[in-house]
C-alpha cells in the first residue's frame, strides 16, 4: 500500500480536536470520512500534532496508507471535494516512503498564538484570536519569554493530564511580533520545538499575558519555571488563538 | 441634542446590509437596537456607506443625536455591551458639531477587496475573502486597473439599480498588493474615491479578475469603460471579499 503525507489546514472551532472520539466531531474523523469516499477499509490516519478542541492548523501533517496508486494532486482535490463544507482543507499531498511517519518522523513543531489587545470586541477575527482588553507591555512579555528558551523541566507549563514520559523539553524559540491593528494591537507568539507538552503553548502564553498586563514581573516567569510545579503556572489561555503552523522533518515530504 | 460620530467595524455575513429593512437583520438595525437600550426615542442613524448584504466594514462611520451628554468612551463601551453577540463593534466614538453628517460631510471612501487565489478551499478566511482557483496574473490586473483611475463615466461598472444622479466619478486610486499565502496568493485591491456608484467596486474587481485569469486583455477594460454600457462589464464579484475600511472628512472627527 503506497503511503501519502497530507498537509492540512483547519478551523478548530467546530471540532472537539484533531483526535477521533466517539460521538464528537473531530478533524481526524472528517479526513477519514473523506478518505472512506475514495477507498474501502482505509486504515486510521496519524498526525504530527494532536491539537485540542478549538485549536487551528495551517500546517498539520498526517499520513495515510491507500490501496490505489493516487496522483498526489488528484488525491488532494478529491479529498477537498469530499471534505466540503467542513472547514478542513488539504493544502497539498505527497507520496512518501513506507518508513515516513507523520508523528514519529517529525523533528520540529511550529506554533503561532494570536493575542489581540483591544477594547472593542473583534468581529472578523472572532474565534481566530484570543482578545484581551489590555494594555499589554510587549517588551515585558519578551523579557519573560526569554527565560523559557532552551532546555528546561517544563512541569509548571504542562497540563496535569499530559502523557509525555518526561517534562524536560528544549524550547528552541519564542518570538513575539507586535503590530498595530485599528484601535489596538496584535501580538503574535511564534514557538518552535522538537515537541511540546500538553497545553504547553497555552500555559506559556497565558503566563506571558499576565506579564504583559503587569500582574507578573518578567523574572517571575523564571521563578515559576524553576518551581517545577503546575500550581505556579499562570492561567492557561483559551484555544482559539492557537495555530499549528508547521511540522519539520529531516527531509520535507512535500518538496 | 448632542451629536456623536461612531466608527464601526462589522462582519457582513449575517446581515442583509447596512440599511434597516423590514423583517431582515441589518447592521443599522443592530446599532439602533443597542442605542435604544441607552435612551428612548433615539432618531434613525445615518452612515457614510450603505454597504450591501455580506459586505464588511472596518471603518464605517455613522452619526447619531442623543438626548444625554455622553462621555464618548463610555458611549462606545455601552454600545458594545448591548451589541453582543452580534459581530458589530464600535471602535471609537466622538462628539461632533451639529453640522457633521456621516454621509454628506464625507469627502472620501476607502474600500479593500480581498481576492485569494488557491486550489485548496480557504478555512479561516471563509466568508472573509473571494476565493478563485487561479492562477491570476497580477501584472495584467494592474495594467487593466490603470485604465480606470481618474475622472470617467462609470456606467459600465454601475449596478442597474444604482440611484446616483450621475455615473461620472473620479476614482482616485486602485492599488493592488499581492502577497504569498500558504499554497496560494492573496491580491488586495485598495480603491479610493470621493464616492462610489452602487456595485462599482465589485464590478471593477470582477472585471479585473477576468483580466488576471487571462480571459480579458488589460486593454479590454478600457474598451468596456468607453462603451458606457452595463452589458460590457465583467461578472460582478461576490460581496464577502469587500470591506469599507475608511471614510475621510475635511476634519477627522475622531482626532
Amino acid at each position: 500500500m503506497p503511503r501519502y503525507a497530507l498537509k492540512i489546514e483547519y478551523h478548530g472551532g467546530p471540532f472537539a480536536g484533531w483526535q477521533r472520539q466517539a460521538e464528537q466531531t473531530s478533524v481526524q474523523g472528517a479526513v477519514e470520512a473523506a478518505l472512506a469516499k475514495l477507498e474501502h477499509d482505509v486504515p486510521s490516519i496519524a498526525a504530527a500534532g494532536r491539537t485540542d478542541a478549538g485549536v487551528h492548523a495551517t500546517g498539520q501533517v498526517a499520513h495515510v496508507d491507500l490501496a490505489r496508486d493516487w496522483d498526489p494532486f488528484r488525491l488532494s482535490e478529491a479529498l477537498n471535494h469530499h471534505l466540503r463544507p467542513a472547514p478542513v482543507s488539504i493544502l497539498t499531498a505527497a507520496r512518501v516512503p513506507k518508513d515516513f511517519h507523520a508523528r514519529f518522523s517529525a523533528v520540529e513543531r511550529r506554533y503561532l498564538f494570536r493575542l489581540v489587545e483591544r477594547r472593542a470586541p473583534v468581529t472578523h477575527d472572532a474565534g481566530l484570536v484570543w482578545q484581551v482588553r489590555g494594555p499589554l507591555d510587549a517588551r515585558a512579555m519578551r523579557a519573560g519569554a526569554a527565560h523559557l528558551v532552551g532546555l528546561h523541566d517544563f512541569t509548571t507549563f504542562r497540563a496535569a493530564l499530559c502523557q509525555a514520559k518526561s517534562p524536560v523539553k528544549t524550547l528552541d524559540e519564542i518570538r513575539i511580533e507586535t503590530h498595530d491593528i485599528p484601535h489596538g494591537r496584535e501580538h503574535r507568539f511564534f514557538l518552535r520545538a522538537r515537541s511540546f507538552l500538553h497545553n504547553q503553548v497555552r500555559s506559556i502564553v497565558g503566563t506571558l499575558e499576565r506579564v504583559g498586563a503587569g500582574s507578573w514581573h518578567p523574572d517571575e516567569v523564571k521563578a515559576a519555571l524553576d518551581a517545577r510545579d503546575r500550581a505556579h503556572c499562570g492561567p492557561v489561555c483559551p484555544p482559539q488563538g492557537l495555530y499549528l503552523v508547521g511540522v519539520g522533518y529531516p527531509e520535507d515530504p512535500f518538496n
